[in-house]
Formats: structure tokens, C-alpha cells, sequence
């Protein structure tokens, strides 16, 4: 850029102001998306799901169940405890997501689904790791987010990671937290996400 | 800022640009990678791979086959659909990749190896969730990319999410698109995956 | 910023060089945390831990064990390697994690947990893929990182990808390095991870 003659002060402040602009991406006059990165006290899109999962019994609840263990449980799962951990067991889903508490109701269409596994992998106690997509298809958002992280059920709240998305969330990032919302015997529970993004394409 | 008042002089607006130059990252006088995080229109690299499943079916292809069963779909794979859906089968997989459609011929070193798995997890469909590594290792290029997503059968195109990189790749993230570019029968199928690198160290 | 009004050459370079600071996200005086992302030549963070895959016999060591088979070895795995190469099999685990290469005490916490999975995916060799968190909990660190990447056993180092973090780990990445570093019969091997992230907030 060297041999730029600007004469007048105003210019200058203009140009510099300009080239300032680039450097911290703010300029997107020409329409292209750009990437946004913030602190941790201020994410980029926030949202509030719920994850409900529906587990197979293997006898009667093959209509509604979105979930099945591709795996049993290892005999280490009921050494600690009578009940078992279930230590070993893996489960596959297509579960729904809504933006309140309700399940869908027939027909409806949830707000996303989870697709993705989890697996039981402590022997003391019953605790779980995910990896899974949040797959949006709705007139509000086309997508997806990718999550994994331990799901340490016995904290209140404990975190997982967003390590990327597409489509409306474009190589977003950022952190999942989690809370048992309900559990209803062996074959349903709710989660309550709190999904903060801080990178986002915009 | 309006009201700014500057009197002098061309010195300042040439400080002012290298400083510039110094907050965009863009000074890499000492060599040095540096990071380069551009527009969703604009990938710092781009692929196209072939990506080819083979497999074991049990019985006599073990010299081909490169991905295996790792668990058999559960019950509720073959109630809504009298073929199964494959619901709750696991496979792994050590997979060639190739940079055109033709599987390596005997000898010949693919461009990379696709190493992970995926599992068939909907109950009314066929359709199935990946996480992978690309293992590169030719004079072209050493290193890995770290991939996971839906991979949302029906659609003609789904997107997986590139959540990490090493090596020749460090650090990369981007997005792969993915098509079913060929199904033959139970045991082979390929799919083609466009590969676009966002964020890049170079 | 109205109103502002520059007599002196000097004053001008003060708050061109205070808004390139703001450009670069430099200026954390509110106390908030800031994005760091740094050359590789530079992680913002290194640590070297050890990870101890103590897996359940099925026999007498459910006291030690942390880590159990969810699935057999395929056929596969036997048929180009007279001792198996465990192509399918798949293991979940909670393992310990230490600064040193001794296994914890009793009574003592290690400096870490690794909570996830690997499975062994070559049928010529034995080779892995893994993924999953270390979850720490200490006076020194809380919060997560979550992995994943191709362990290539065959190579004396591999690198996995840090793909997020969580609580101390806001956000994170970078890149783990994994030696083996002792395999002792069937039942238990030691992986030393230097660990360097080299995107943070800090």
C-alpha cells in the first residue's frame, strides 16, 4: 500500500476507520456472512431445548420408543451395585427435540431431532458419555449441530462441547449445558439443554 | 467517532496500516504458520474424496473388506420396515479413500484411510450417524482430519461438521458434504465427500 | 466516542494503538475473559498426562478395572493375524488420568478422569479410534476437554484432536500427542498425551 497520498484530514480518519473495520470483521457490506467470536460472557445465539428419550423395551413400546441399546450391559455393571450401573450398555437414537417440555404430540413436528449414541461407562454409579447431532429442519432453522461430552448425572448441571455445525449454524461452536429434567423409570428421561453459542458465522 | 481532528501526516497513516497489518494476523515475516479464518465463501482449502465402505460379510470377502459389524440391529430394526432399517448396527471401519471413483488396485497406496464408524439409528428409515478420522499419509500430505454427523440418507446432500485437524491439517475445521455416490448390494457403497476447510493455519 | 479532539502528534498514536487493541480483542481492563489463538509455535496451554486403561478380565479384577468390552472381536480380527488383531471389539471406560506415570494410591484422586471409548478397527494389525473427555475436578482445574482421533499404534506417535472444552477449558482446541508408553500383558496399557491447546480463553 505504500505511495497512498491522502491530502485531507478527513480522509485519513475515513480510511482508517475502513481498514480498522477489516481488522476486526465488521465490515460486511458486500452482503457475505462473517464470523463472530465474543467473550464468554456474551454468545452469539442462545437456545433452550429438550431432549427426550425414548427407549425400546423390547415388547411394547415400539411406536414411540426413538431409542434402542445396541449393547448389554458388561457383568462389571452390577458388581458395585445390586441394581446395576449398566456399565458397557450403548444406545442408538433418533430422539425429538422441543423447545418446551411436552413431547410432540401426533403429527406435530419437533424443533430438531437428536441423532447420535450414548453409552453407560461408570462402575460405581450410573453416568453416561454423548456424541450426537442436532439435526433442524423447520421453517425457523436449517441444520446442524455436532455435541459431545460426558454426561455426569450425578452434577446438577455439567457441560458438553458444540464442536461444529452446518447449514444456519455454519462452523459454529460452543457449550451445551445439561440438566436431568425428568426421569421416568428405565424407559424415558428428559434433558434440558442450554446451548450457548460463541462462534458463529452471521 | 465523529469529531476526531487529526492535523499532521502520513507517518501516522503508515504506523497506523502496520499495526493494522500486526491486529489481522497478517504479518508472517518470521516464517511462521499463521491462522486464516475466512468467509463461508471462500474455504482456505478444498477436496473432493471418494470415501468406499467394503463390508465383512461374514462369509468370503475378508481379503476386500476393510469394515466390519461390531453389533446386529436391534428388534425394532425390522418393525416398521419387513427389509430392517439396520436400527442399532454398529460398523467400524478402516475404509480407502480415494480422489476418484475407482477402489485402489492391488499395490497402489489410496490418498488416505477413512478410520471410525457409523450406526444405523432411525426405525422408519435407513439412515445412519459417522464419526471418522482421515488418516493422510502420501508425499502429498501427512496428517488427519476428525469428522462426525448425520448421515441423513434420504437427503440427497448432507453436510458432516470438520471439528479438528493435525499435522499437515493443524487445527483445521470446515464442513463435508456428502452424497451417495453408489450403493451395490449390503456390502460396498461410496460416498463422495466435498471437503471445505474454513479455518486453516498455512 | 464524540467529540474527541487531538491536538499532538503522540496522542494520535495512543488511540490509534488503544482501538488496534480493540481490533485484536486485546483489552480485557473489564475483567471479562479473552479469545487467545496463537501460532503453533506458541499453545496457550501444555500439559503432559498419563491415561491408564485398566480393562475388565471378566474373571477377579472388578476392583481395578475401569474400563470393560461392550462388543466381541469380529470374525475378521482372527483371520489375518493368528493372535486376533480385536478388529470390532469396542471399549467403554472411566479411566484414571495422572501427572505421573504411577497409577493412583488409595484414597488418592488422580488429576483427571478419562470418560469415553476406542475400538480396534484393522484387520492387519491392531489399531484404534478413540473419543472421548477428560473430565477434571481438582483444586488446580475444573472443567473438560473432549478428544477424538485415529490411534495409529503402528506409528510411535499419533495425534488426536482437541476438538472443545469446557469450564476452565471454555472453548479450547489443540492437538494431543500420544505415545504408548507401557503395555502390560491384555489388561492394562498406559498412553502418555502432551497435551497443547492453542486456542483459548483466557
Amino acid at each position: 500500500m505504500q505511495g497512498l497520498a491522502l491530502t485531507s484530514s478527513s480522509s485519513k480518519i475515513v480510511l482508517a476507520m475502513f481498514l480498522l473495520g477489516l481488522a476486526a470483521g465488521a465490515a460486511a457490506a458486500d452482503g457475505r456472512r462473517r464470523h463472530v467470536s465474543r467473550s464468554p460472557d456474551e454468545p452469539c445465539k442462545k437456545m433452550t431445548l429438550y431432549y427426550h428419550d425414548i427407549l425400546y423395551n423390547g415388547v411394547n413400546n415400539s411406536a414411540n420408543a426413538t431409542a434402542a441399546p445396541a449393547t448389554k450391559p458388561t457383568a462389571l455393571s452390577t458388581v458395585f451395585n445390586p441394581n446395576g450401573t449398566y456399565f458397557g450398555m450403548l444406545v442408538v437414537f433418533d430422539d425429538p427435540v422441543t423447545e418446551d417440555r411436552a413431547l410432540p404430540v401426533a403429527g406435530e413436528e419437533p424443533a430438531a431431532r437428536a441423532q447420535g449414541f450414548y453409552f453407560y461407562n461408570m462402575k460405581e454409579t450410573t453416568s453416561a458419555w454423548f456424541a450426537f447431532t442436532l439435526v433442524f429442519n423447520s421453517t425457523e432453522s436449517k441444520g446442524t449441530l455436532n455435541l459431545m461430552g460426558a454426561d455426569l448425572m450425578d452434577e446438577k448441571t455439567r457441560d458438553f462441547s458444540v464442536v461444529g455445525g452446518t447449514g444456519d449454524f455454519f462452523m459454529a461452536r460452543g457449550v451445551a449445558t445439561i440438566r436431568t429434567d425428568v426421569i421416568e423409570g428405565f424407559y424415558y428421561f428428559r434433558l434440558q439443554m442450554d446451548i450457548k453459542l460463541y462462534e458463529c458465522y452471521v
